[in-house]
Order: structure tokens, then sequence, then C-alpha cells
């Protein structure tokens, strides 16, 4: 088996091996399927399979492991010039490039973790690897701030709330639709509700009844008058839809 | 075996089941243990631990299955006058109270999760289910809401974010401390970012050259003047503890 596996280049016996298992996860099940079978149809050796793969679950998730490391180099490459929430929602939509590399790979796959409990659980386990990856960017970045690893942890857990919110959404309408402007909507909603605004733009924010920048320095003052009830969500996504028109549809 | 069962009223066998399991999980290891060693030390049988636990796991977590119950029953108990993020924030609490009842079992417990893989993962699949618990209530309440199940879903993991953030900051301190308080303000940081207001209070709140109710109408109108560059996290924290200083520590 080995001088088979040095005569194929890696990439294609790895995708092979992903097309096989798929193929036989929809025709016979998940569960009735067996690494025995996956590597006959792939015609390859077991040595083979668990090369690429510890398991029969990790082959559902074949580019998890890729996402996430691209992800850690994504943050790691940070300075601080990057405004923290905004790199956290940046580094969240690497996990929708990946989905939507390959929508109909994506849908089936999200159609078979429904049906199979014991891949719910793997998915589950995947997704708090990548709160953690941002949650521990975020305890970095907020050690200043006054209880910084409450906000990284719940931050980081709204990131990927509200990006898997948009993902699911996409999925469930079997990947048509614009996946980018779905997730960048989930995580707007987000940073409305704890980031910073960037730096000011050239040309001052139209001025409003409601909220308007104060005359006398329109770049560094924003004035709110709201009534005493209104919910505290809304001053927020109304300060940010003022400020940046540009980011909120 | 049943006539034994017969005996003994059923609260004190799964007790000592938990009991037996735990000391034998502290003194030989989790994976070393096994169901068959837990009821010879009980001194029961097989069928009497299958009946409470459908697995060795379950017995590490033996309370979280009645606190669901609990969670689901308190909010199917709420109503239209119950402000939606406080009452999650309440519903979680409930988690708080299950491991505050017994601060020893629950610090021996999280020391064994943190060893072993498997109790990770059972554990998190266990938050998910308190986390849709709490999403799907917010679904219900945030249904007249553009967006709605988005701002649930994200509001459900921040709720549960900083829970878990407090319940584990207490763990790691053994248990020691004022589980009580950690967890009301790390909830307090969720409803200031997310959260209504309650109806204003009958005394108005302090005046502040940087936020003072209207002098015309004290109840109805609050003025917030900031640079532009605040962070919008420190806006919300500003509105809430100047609207509601009490709620506020």
């Amino acid at each position: 088996m080995s001088a088979t596996d040095k005569a194929q280049p890696k990439p294609p016996m790895r995708d092979s091996l992903v097309a096989a298992a798929f193929r036989l996860f929809l025709e016979r099940g998940y569960e009735q399927t067996t690494v025995d079978d996956i590597v006959a149809l792939a015609g390859v050796g077991r040595r083979s399979f668990f090369r690429y793969f510890p398991s029969k679950e990790d082959v559902v998730f074949p580019d998890h492991e890729r996402c996430l490391a691209d992800m850690t180099a994504f943050l790691a490459a940070s300075d601080e010039r990057h405004e923290p929430v905004r790199r956290v929602c940046d580094a969240a939509r690497l996990v929708l490039l990946m989905y939507a590399e390959n929508p109909s790979f994506s849908v089936q796959r999200y159609r078979l973790t429904k049906q199979v409990p014991g891949l719910r659980a793997y998915e589950l386990s995947v997704v708090w690897r990548y709160e953690r990856a941002l949650a521990e960017y975020l305890r970095g970045r907020l050690t200043g701030r006054t209880h910084g690893t409450l906000h990284a942890d719940v931050i980081a857990a709204a990131v990927v709330a509200a990006h898997n919110n948009a993902l699911r959404s996409w999925l469930r309408s079997d990947g048509r639709g614009d996946a980018t402007a779905t997730v960048d909507h989930a995580l707007g909603f987000v940073q409305s509700a704890f980031g910073t605004p960037p730096a000011p733009a050239a040309a001052p924010a139209p001025a409003s009844a409601a909220l308007s920048p104060a005359a006398e320095h329109p770049e560094d003052v924003v004035v709110v008058v709201a009534r005493r009830g209104t919910p505290l969500w809304r001053v927020v996504r109304e300060i940010e839809t003022r400020l940046e028109p540009d980011r909120n549809p």
C-alpha cells in the first residue's frame, strides 16, 4: 500500500477518501458505513485513511483543522491597530469561507450532521475550539479592561452564535443566497453591541433630530436623546447606524 | 435485585450510586472505573444503576436533567410582563443554584471534567441544551423584532458564556467566595449590552454632567454626550449605571 500512497499526490487521495465517504454516508447512512467500506470504494488501504483522519467522524469535517490553524494564524498576525471585536468577526468569516468554498458539500454535511447525534457532538467540540481561539485572542487584547476575561468570553460566544445563526440559515436554504451578506449582517449585530466604532470618516455623519454630531466638534461628539424606556440595543443600533451608515444595511 | 430496589426509597439509592461513583473516580480515575465497580461499592445491581443513569457519563452530571426541566418550566411560566433578557438571566441562575447546592461535589466534578475529554464533550452537549432552551424562549418573545432569531441566539449564547465564566471562576477558587454575586455581575454585563431597562423608578436617577435626565421630563428622557471614539459598550454601561445605580455594583 505504501508504494501506491507514494505514487499519488496527497491532496487527491485525501479528497477521494472524503468523496467516497460521503457517497456511502448518503447511500447507506453514516452508522452503516465502516472505514473498510470507505477505503474499498476509494481504492486505498486503511493505513492511508488513518494517515489523514484520526476517526470516521473526522472525515465528515475534513477542513476544520486547517480552518482552525488559519484562524489562529490570522489572530496571531494582529496588532494594536486592529479593533478587537472587528478582528474576531473577521476571524469568524474564515469559517464561512470554508463552507462557501463548496456549497453542495456543506449542505450535504449539514443534513447528515442533523441526523447523527455523534456528529452533532463532534461539531459542538469543533465549535467550542473556534470559540476558545477567539476568546483567547480577546483575553489578550482586553487585559487592560476590568473584567476583561468575562468580556472576552461573552463576545467570543456572541460572535460564534451570530456566525452560526447566519451559516445555518444559508445551509437551510440549500446554499442559495448571499452567505457573505447574511453573515456580515449577523456579525454587525454583535459589533453594534460590543464593538468600538472605527476612527471617524472624513465626512461627518448626517445630522438628525434624534442623533446628531455636535456642530462645534463634528468629528468628536455625538448627542443621543432617547426616551428612558428605549431598549438599550436600539440606542446602540441607532448610534452605530448614524456613525457608520454604510456598515448597516 | 428488584426486591431490594423496592425496599429502599429511590433518592438514597441514587445518591449512594453517585457517591460510590465519585469515590472510585477520584481513587482510580474515571476511565479505570467500571459500572460494575460502582454498583459493587454501592451494594446494588447493574439494573438499578441503569434505571437512574443511561451511562457512566450521566452519573457525573446527576442533576442536569432535573435542572433542564426546571429551566424549561421556569421559562414556560413567563408572561409578557417579564423583560426577556432578564428572564433568561434568571433562568441561567437555576444552573448556578444547582452547583452551589453542593460546592465540594461541584469542585470535584469540575476537576474530573477537565481531565477526561469524554466528559468535556458530554458537558458541551449539556451546555448546548441549556443554550437552546434559552434561545427557544427568546425566539418566542422576540418574534416581533426584525432578525428576532438572530438576536435570540446571540443573547442566549452571551448569557451562557457569562454564566459559565463566573461559574468556572468560582469553581477554580474551590467554591470559596460569593458565587451569586459573581454570576450577577457577569449577567449584568449581558443585560447592559442587550437588555431593556425596567420601568423607571419613583426617584429620578442622579444628575451628572455627562449623562443626566432632562430637567423638563425627568422620567422620560436621558441625554448622552460622548466622544465619537467612545466604545459603545461603555456608552451602554454608562446609561445602565445612571438609570439603575443599584443594579450595577
